[in-house]
């Protein structure tokens, strides 16, 4: 089960690599929201997640909170939201490929019932730069 | 059809506040994605959020993104990622329920084909604090 998660998730990836072009300019902000499957331990989840960031200079920065009791008109059931910046689309193509991540991401998929992921280029407005 | 759409995105938010409990702590990141409606011109939009969040000190900072060519396996369809941050709860129901808020609101909620909206207190890895 595990490995044809590591194959689908691995896919995943390679798919939105290609998909995000090459016009993608400034900091890359990926952000991941998700529902978990009942009975999954979100602890050992995140502190995997926090493991697997801080072996990465290339990851500059990463947040992530619960929603645990917004209506479910508003959450529409995701209740967890996680985001990483790196500097360049570079730097989240060789955090993606690393054997650590997909290592990891292994975990995670098993762990999801559903997910949104979006990767763009950052326009921050406030603070400004 | 805007009085319609003020009133139940209004809603929306008071439910969401009702919800959010007093045992938030440290700084509040709300954060919103969409997939927008065919023909909405998504620049208006945009700046109309830039003009709205340009009023209020209360928003210590919002960045959004794009994401057009992810997979849709991906993305779900989702295109727009807005994000915002307050230093605490009250700050955050002090801006959703200001009349410039509202307002823009009905904009916002005539332009969306479907929405997911999470708040949460922020946990930051990385950079530490």
């Amino acid at each position: 089960m595990n490995n044809i998660c590591v194959c689908i998730y691995t896919r995943f990836w390679l798919t939105h690599l290609v998909f995000m072009g090459a016009g993608a300019m400034g900091e890359i902000k990926h952000l991941v929201i998700v529902k978990f499957k009942e009975g999954v331990v979100v602890e050992d989840i995140v502190r995997g997640m926090e493991k697997l960031v801080s072996e990465f200079d290339l990851v500059k920065s990463f947040e992530w909170g619960q929603d645990s009791e917004g209506p479910e008109m508003l959450t529409q059931g995701f209740t967890h939201s996680f985001s990483m910046t790196f500097d360049k689309k570079e730097d989240y193509a060789e955090f993606q490929s690393h054997p650590n991540h997909v290592e990891y991401s292994a975990t995670f998929s098993a762990a999801i019932e559903k997910i949104v992921v979006l990767c763009f280029p950052s326009v921050r407005v406030k603070p400004s730069a």
